[in-house]
């Protein structure tokens, strides 16, 4: 009971003192994932309407996933629009105007790291509040910060960038955010600013492994 | 209070006076994409499991996931058979019996569109009788009409054929019939007739599409 | 309510009777099938961090599938850890130790038909516990068995191995067991030995299925 009581204050904690900084974190983390599914369609060169699907997707599609997950239905994504519009608006956007080589790669991946770190907190809080145990909600709150590329990888015909050993580390970042905000949960302090540290954390990590070509090691067997 | 009286109404409704329309339509929709799914799997070298396994999937898995997205479970593909059954049958005939070669292209795409129409409608009906406001209930409209084509791609090994380039307009339609149904329903004007009307607006749009090769255009920097 | 009451004791009976047999059985299938997503992954080059995920979702992908489509959130896999440190744990194991190339096919078909054939028999046995109707939960428990394995393959960016006419009779033994089960629960025939022959014999028809190279018909007009 007292667990429900605190997670009741979790969440209009959430709500309020941390409305602003979170409701702008994840609509940078929507529109990241979204440009990101969109140039993806590009390059695969699907119409209009594809950039559209595929930018959704990768950017609602983990969040979907979790929503399923722990029951939630219909999904946030469906009931609350401003998210598919922002998804499809950047779409729109990168199908009218070509982006500049210079601004994919390098602030593209700070955005989608920024996205990364966002979601691997906000979607473990959301499954805490639905409930779920404290290693459950750590768990679904990595698939909401990885499920839209996979998803995305997936519909392009392609094998899930977080799965290919030539990708430095991305999931490995998500799970360590989705973590430290479950143990924050589980021991009473998660706070807006300790929830933002963690995500801060989970974003200077996946910088880093890009910066730095971090990879995960193959089995010493598959070399050779 | 008035809505859900008024849903409950609209299903009741539905359930008498379009039935036997409803049922029939419904029925040719399974088997059309049953259909499509079966003759992939041919091309596909599949085994007789392979084309029932493709036909179910292509035939009942844009209803089931639009059911899990509502949170009605088990999915209504799952507690009544018989379209499952008709899908299964759909693939075991054409598993003896090859399809004349004129009578698979023609007929085939007046069947598969009459699918997508019938879906779309029956789709956002169904959302938005289990709750989900008039928009979301549009957008799981389309997801029921092509669903079922994008899980058979993506088990077929192939990108999804609505997202393809070389596809003319596929999802549009359906969106196009699932908005208005939704538009229906949320001004009270939907009847068995207004719902036919959206249905067959969709499948002509469809098949004219089809007809005269209607492409969504490609970004123009990737054209070049 | 007849059915309801006896559905219970049919849950007790299992959670009582048969836990010891059933939970190493189930434990043995996860590590079965683990191995198999993790060999996938070794194959395709992944790194640790992909041999992990593959080996879980080939594992667990089954069960969550199941629980989705019978509305139990969040699925199983996700509350009681034990299945996936298991396989978390096989993936590990795999990751340091090449096994030998002896132990790959014959040990590893030997267990992963165990796990196809206790799969089939539990899955329909926890959809029949959640109100699910015998032909939905032989269904259900079909869909349990073999998922996993669509799953993985999904993911590794190839066609199920369950749908490939060059594989031996898989899903056919797994609806075997599944319809066995839910035939033995219809007619509340259902106890721990009855329950095990089911899995036994569906265990046996999968290893002959692989000794004889028992093959499905492909359509005969594909074959020409």
């Amino acid at each position: 009971m007292g667990e429900v009581v605190a997670t009741a204050q979790l969440a209009a904690e959430l709500d309020t003192a941390a409305t602003a900084v979170h409701r702008i974190g994840e609509l940078a983390g929507v529109v990241a994932f979204a440009a990101s599914g969109a140039l993806v369609a590009i390059r695969k060169r699907f119409d209009v309407f594809g950039m559209v699907v595929i930018a959704a997707a990768t950017a609602l599609g983990g969040g979907i996933l979790r929503d399923l997950l722990v029951g939630r239905t219909p999904p946030a994504a469906f009931t609350d629009l401003t998210y598919l519009c922002a998804a499809v608006l950047t779409a729109l956007v990168l199908f009218f105007v070509a982006p500049p080589r210079r601004l994919v790669n390098g602030p593209m991946e700070v955005a989608d790291a920024i996205g990364l770190g966002l979601f691997s907190v906000t979607g473990t809080v959301i499954a805490y509040s639905a409930n779920a145990g404290a290693p459950t909600a750590a768990l679904l709150g990595m698939t909401t910060a990885i499920g839209g590329g996979v998803i995305r990888d997936v519909l392009s015909g392609e094998v899930p960038s977080v799965l290919r050993p030539d990708q430095d580390l991305y999931a490995v970042p998500a799970l360590c955010g989705a973590t430290a905000t479950a143990l924050l949960l589980h021991f009473g302090l998660y706070y807006a600013w300790t929830g933002l540290l963690a995500a801060l954390g989970a974003i200077t990590f996946r910088l880093l492994a890009h910066r730095y070509q971090w990879h995960a090691p193959l089995a010493r067997h598959a070399r050779e």
